[in-house]
């Protein structure tokens, strides 16, 4: 399907016509004008308020996979110790990318649906001495809401420096970078603030930037190149001005709203879809209420199907919603209700369609 | 200025509306839709001809310098042997990069405004024996354009991997990546395609992939996830599918004009453009008329004016050129003339506005 009448994907979510509308502007070059870096520099601005944050935040053209990868090269030395915190694909995923960078890492797993022991986590620190801890907030392909603040001290005591993916969180829930000590923090365009998939946004800690500066990682993808540019007026390559003007509109617009409506909306939206899918007598991935994520449900695929069949069934009415992959392909399902499908009405609707599929 | 009125930069240029509108689509989800790679194999398939290719194409999402260091990144490996060949930033760059990487890396410098000495070439691909050669088509920060084709039997002969940079001249003038053994070749959406700044194209030989296969390179820019990632319908990170509509309109839109006359046009709108030049007395960069390149003319800054002054002066009238850099900062001005910029009408009304200025 081109277009979705009942968008519910966990991301890339459907995208406001009055975000889009940012692309009908003909913008000159974004290398050339100040207005492009003053724009870039209110996006960076706003970002901060969003992310509760001083860190610097730089904001890439590409998709997040992009400041992933590039924050992970620019600052892990191979021989690292990593501690990946990790109940579902992206949290282990972060570890072997670190891996792949010649780190020594180690895992602590959650069992399925639930989040990591946080004894577990002490003694790891202790044991492990890790230079490195990463985690996932919204764990998107469980569903899962990781609850970063509650470990946030003790990482921080153990003065390992903490990478968090809020790539599927921020905007739709509480992200607070300062107060949670989050030295690289990572944000894509296309989940909770309803653009394309076409900007990244990193933040970066001092300590991350001097743990760059000591790595000094080259390439499209290094953040080095990217600190203080909009300043000097010299992008590392021609920036999306477009997507960026869409980013104002989405962070002006969420500003607006006000975070903690934004938030309010967002739970609201996500206790309404649990309580349908519970009548429905379907059950939850996430073992504990409190870890399932205000941004996407992910539920078990009911007895007597398979994911295929439901996919297939539901998108006849229209209706696109995500599967999941790894350990969970065909075994989970996932409703998406960030951004700007966090929105009852929508949910509503998609709530009565599963329904009548399932009883059809 | 965030609008140009006479939009005369060597790109990022001014994207025609009819392009822009693409982004009005509310597109689903391009990690899940057969529409969506079925786009993404039709715009592959475009560009294979415009590209005269059978090798195969990958488009990613980002800018085109991305495939570029993701090029190299991809299939250099350190101590081999690159002959880098440079009348400019960019030709000199693609070396530097290069030696970044660990690779053995020698130039061939041409004059200046010339291109490189085809005996020089010659007896380095004896002595040298390179690996690697690497070339730009259109020099865009001095306004040359390369004879690829004449040097590339010489290249081939040698059994050296042959990269070429033609970001800003494929769709705007003859670009034959097989009858040149291209072996990599590179391509921005944001200058003769007239698209934003958000993808980028590689061309990829079956040598360039064994030689990839062998370095085995990871990361986000990586190429190797990026082979054949649209048969099994699993992209290294959700595409852009807004961009790739916009890319298709493009694409579609140079084929019915028909290549030949889009680059009859850019021909003779370039003419025009020195003509003009020439008859105010200022004086083209290029040292002989064959390498002035149909995408962007540059000319030296008149005796009396400095570049910013010229800039200031031409912005008040609403038109926007580009500067140069490196060496040739403060020194060259650039007309972009490429894609939708190609265009007599534009070029008539800048000639006008700078003989205004210049005789002011």
């Amino acid at each position: 399907m081109k277009t979705y009448n009942i968008p519910l994907v966990p991301g890339p979510v459907s995208v406001p016509v009055k975000f889009r509308e940012a692309y009908l502007t003909d913008f000159g070059s974004s290398d050339l004008e100040k207005d492009f870096y003053d724009l870039l520099k209110e996006n960076q601005g706003l970002l901060k308020k969003i992310l509760n944050t001083e860190n610097s935040v730089t904001i890439q053209s590409g998709e997040a996979m992009l400041v992933l990868w590039g924050a992970l090269k620019s600052t892990v030395k191979p021989k690292d110790r990593v501690l990946a915190l990790s109940n579902g694909l992206f949290g282990h995923g972060l570890g072997e990318m670190a891996g792949s960078l010649g780190a020594e890492v180690r895992y602590i797993e959650a069992a399925d649906g639930s989040f990591i022991d946080e004894d577990i986590l002490e003694r790891e620190l202790i044991s492990f001495r890790p230079d490195f801890v990463t985690a996932v907030h919204c764990e998107t392909p469980s569903g899962l809401l990781n609850p970063i603040g509650e470990i946030a001290p003790m990482i921080k005591e153990s003065g390992a420096l903490f990478c968090v993916d809020f790539v599927a969180s921020a905007a739709g829930t509480d992200v607070r970078v300062d107060e949670w000590g989050i030295d690289l923090g990572l944000l894509g365009s296309q989940k909770c603030l309803s653009l394309l998939p076409d900007l990244s946004v990193l933040t970066m800690s001092e300590r991350a930037w001097r743990a760059a500066e000591r790595v000094n990682y080259f390439g499209y993808d290094a953040v080095l190149p990217w600190r203080n540019a909009e300043d000097k007026m010299e992008m590392p390559c021609t920036h999306n001005w477009h997507a960026n003007a869409a980013m104002n509109l989405s962070l002006r617009s969420l500003l607006e709203e006000g975070l903690e409506n934004s938030f309010r909306r967002h739970r609201e939206v996500a206790e309404y879809c649990r309580s349908r899918i519970s009548e429905m007598g379907l059950e939850l991935y996430a073992k504990e209420i409190k870890l399932a994520s205000p941004t996407v449900t992910a539920v078990k695929v009911p007895f007597g199907w398979t994911w295929t069949q439901l996919d297939r069934s539901l998108r006849e009415q229209g209706m696109a919603v995500g599967g999941s992959y790894g350990l969970l392909a065909g075994k989970v399902f996932r409703i998406g209700h960030m951004g700007s499908q966090a929105d009852k009405q929508l949910v509503e609707k998609g709530m009565d369609v599963l329904e009548k599929v399932l009883n059809k």
